[in-house]
């Protein structure tokens, strides 16, 4: 990441040498004193940074803002079956980087109920990830991320828009191919993407009541994360 | 993976209980005596296998194969330029999964010469990756792979299609989004992607040169493995 993000704007900031993001600015990014780097300010401006001083203990940096930009989301609200926490870490770095606006992940009916104990969600990891993957692509707006139960709580948790499009991904029962008619604006795509063991029939039928249409990525078999990302790859290119 | 290649077609066979495929039918997909389970054999027919015999030392499978599917590939060659180790593994992994045809790295003006050294390419982990990839998939059709000096020597071993479709991503120097005209069918997309560190002036040029047209993803700055697969799930999409 070439890109900093602070969680509040400020003009001033005097940082310990030991805390994580002054060993990045001066071991990964090499700056030195007087040179200026990227800053952006958590869904606020992108700016510049310069190193002012440089002590044993501490550095100070100066920044100056641009003016606020357009949110530069995907039109996109993922829907995700909580998958192996390793699957889980993928979809958030990479789907953050992409531009996803909400993030949900919910446990499955064939997937295991464990998952949502591991360290990626007790602890402030998941947070973490999408800070990166939100630097990485050079923005500055945060997609938000929530944990729900099951399908069922998380199709009662999504606010309602006007012309959203919903698909839910399915090797099995797509009746289509994922893009095909992708081309008419839409303001959100809600896509649900099954955990690694595919949906139960339980949850196809919720899905289909709740107007998801099923969809397919084609005959081979992807990977959970290798699917988003294809998905939402598609998605760029028509939004 | 619940589907396991094959080097050549056999109707029986012996392994030893250590062999690695034995340990991954065995601990991994808990297959018993009698049991039937899915095989391939490389750039040939799916089938089944049956294990007939589990002894201390070996087990004995029976096999039956199907006809000869066509080929799934996307119709896609992709040329990479050498990245970390760790970003082509997941490019050999995922592009594989996905129907890349042929894969080309190569060295490139601003990469590391020491990636070509990785054990990832002076031992045969990149086959054993591919072929992870197309079981994954479920498919039997292995891509080529070759690691190149540069880019100049790529374009001089490309085979000549009369349909092809040479596109270059840059976000540098894009002109228009990828996917845009991709809507009439091509025999063949060659798809350059450049290293972690972008294109040189004298890469871009022999691009052109070659008939390349730059495109970009869009604003956002994605890591090269997560450019490729958004790509490829584009043209899937319109493929």
């Amino acid at each position: 990441m070439n890109l900093v993000l602070l969680p509040k704007q400020v003009t001033q900031a005097k940082w310990s040498i030991s805390d994580p993001r002054a060993v990045h600015i001066l071991e990964v990014l090499k700056v030195g004193l007087g040179d200026e780097i990227d800053f952006a300010v958590e869904n606020g401006p992108l700016g510049k940074g310069k190193l002012e001083t440089l002590g044993d203990e501490f550095l100070e940096l100066s920044f100056k803002w641009e003016s606020l930009a357009n949110k530069d989301f995907l039109p996109v609200c993922l829907l995700i079956g909580l998958s192996r926490p390793q699957t889980c870490r993928k979809i958030l770095d990479q789907g953050s980087t992409m531009g996803v606006q909400e993030f949900h992940f919910f446990g499955t009916d064939r997937g295991e109920p464990s998952y949502a104990s591991s360290p990626l969600w007790t602890t402030d990891e998941w947070k973490v990830r999408i800070r990166k993957g939100v630097e990485q692509a050079f923005s500055s707006f945060m997609p938000t991320c929530m944990l729900h139960q099951d399908l069922k709580s998380v199709l009662g948790n999504l606010t309602t828009k006007k012309k959203s499009l919903r698909i839910g991904l399915d090797n099995y029962e797509g009746t289509s191919r994922f893009g095909t008619d992708l081309l008419s604006p839409v303001e959100t795509v809600e896509l649900a993407v099954g955990a690694e063991r595919g949906w139960s029939r339980q949850e196809r039928n919720l899905l289909r009541e709740n107007g998801f249409k099923l969809q397919h990525l084609g005959e081979r078999v992807l990977r959970v994360e290798t699917a988003v990302v294809a998905a939402l790859g598609v998605l760029g290119a028509v939004s």
